[in-house]
């Protein structure tokens, strides 16, 4: 068993590119960490390029590489921590292939639609979220930050496996919504909007949620075919972005 | 005007302590991060010991401290970094007080119950949603992470001096509550558990969520009234415990 030890070696400065959005960008690639996200990404229609394990965890994991019909590489505990986002290392990871066409978005079971999303642990919550209420799928507007990002594919848990995810502009999804007779419904805390209580669960419709500093902006606004409120009893002032489209998801589609 | 500067001066040497849950509990105090949460100290009932504000930011924090009736100390840029634990310092801190006294939860509102929270983005995430959805106050059952963490009172957002927020004995609860007739939801994943969608909103009731790997513990849900579930419809194994309870706080009281 050939371990790579060096952090010189040519594979491992090309993964270690693949920390920053510009190296994932430019190889159309990700690395996930630990056994969960490597479990589903095997579980999923997701291409793995390769898993890498630690030397000392080769028999802990023998399961995921005994079989493997992927490259395998066995590097040393210190090679998994240059790789690696998360301070608890779990000694496991894998290369992913960005997938190269996405399905198309049929619109048959609502679509999640991000605008400026910033944090990473919001959008990855939001993903999982949408999975577990039956979306179809989330578009990620621009602005919104990096789905590939170590932090938010961590929060997802694997959810980003599940859905339909496509970066586009969300006006011309609001307009094809709008063309199919599907309403859109924006997130607004002004007069204009109307209680979520007041909306009847149906099957088939976008919700768009917003930057957690400033909300979704004014020219979506516009355009969406409502904009709802989740009413607030207490003196906290808003919610957590994530929180406010679980509540949302949950109530609209059911 | 005097500037804190050295690191070794007492008082500062006493406020680092406070960055620890044994100091807080020591000297039964605790910090606050940032413009906001100043703001919000300052209009709540929360005894302001101290305000710090960073030699630089004087006089663009000057309504923080013109009228203050507090103590106001100015320390270098240094010292707010070391009193301080996010990375992005806002040049002002204070320090608190924790409330001597608890007032009594009177249950005419609903009541969150949080078992072995662990992660203190969690649990200031769960004040800030419950104080949102109108909660009376939240039950810290034993093993929740500390309430005076930094992390966690940057998600609760001020939410904490807005509810009772007490330690206790969560089974303790559950009896109180029963011998009162009002009934305690735990949630579980289980067969013996029920959908959310079948309980009638109500304005009294306790609702507990659990540890983020375990869930509630086993010795709670037994004592419960009923036990609830969110049925998931994707891929995704579970949800976050702070979207599910958001999910189950605006579904169960109105």
């Amino acid at each position: 068993m050939e371990i790579i030890e060096s952090t010189q070696n040519k594979r491992i400065k090309n993964w270690k590119k693949l920390l920053t959005r510009k190296g994932r960008k430019k190889q159309s690639k990700y690395i996930v960490e630990g056994p969960h996200l490597v479990e589903e990404a095997m579980k999923s229609q997701a291409v793995i390029e390769s898993l890498i394990i630690s030397s000392e965890k080769i028999e802990a994991y023998a399961s995921y590489h005994e079989k493997a019909e992927f490259d395998v590489a066995v590097v040393t505990r210190d090679i998994i921590k240059l790789l690696s986002d998360s301070v608890t290392g779990q000694g496991i990871l894998a290369i992913i292939k960005m997938p190269e066409k996405v399905k198309e978005l049929s619109g048959l079971r609502p679509v999640l639609m991000l605008d400026e999303i910033q944090d990473p642990g919001n959008l990855g919550t939001l993903i999982r979220t949408a999975d577990a209420a039956g979306f179809e799928g989330v578009i990620l507007g621009e602005g919104t930050v990096d789905l590939y990002n170590s932090k938010a594919l961590r929060s997802a848990q694997g959810s980003h496996f599940h859905l339909n995810i496509i970066h586009d502009d969300l006006k011309k999804w609001i307009t094809a919504f709008s063309e199919k007779n599907m309403p859109v419904f924006g997130t607004a805390l002004d007069e204009r909007a109307i209680s979520f209580r007041e909306v009847e669960p149906m099957n088939r419709f976008g919700l768009i949620v917003g930057n957690e500093g400033n909300g979704v902006n004014a020219s979506l606004l516009e355009k969406t075919t409502e904009n709802l409120f989740i009413p607030i009893k207490g003196q906290a002032e808003s919610l957590n972005v994530a929180i406010a489209a679980g509540i949302l998801m949950f109530a609209l589609y059911r």
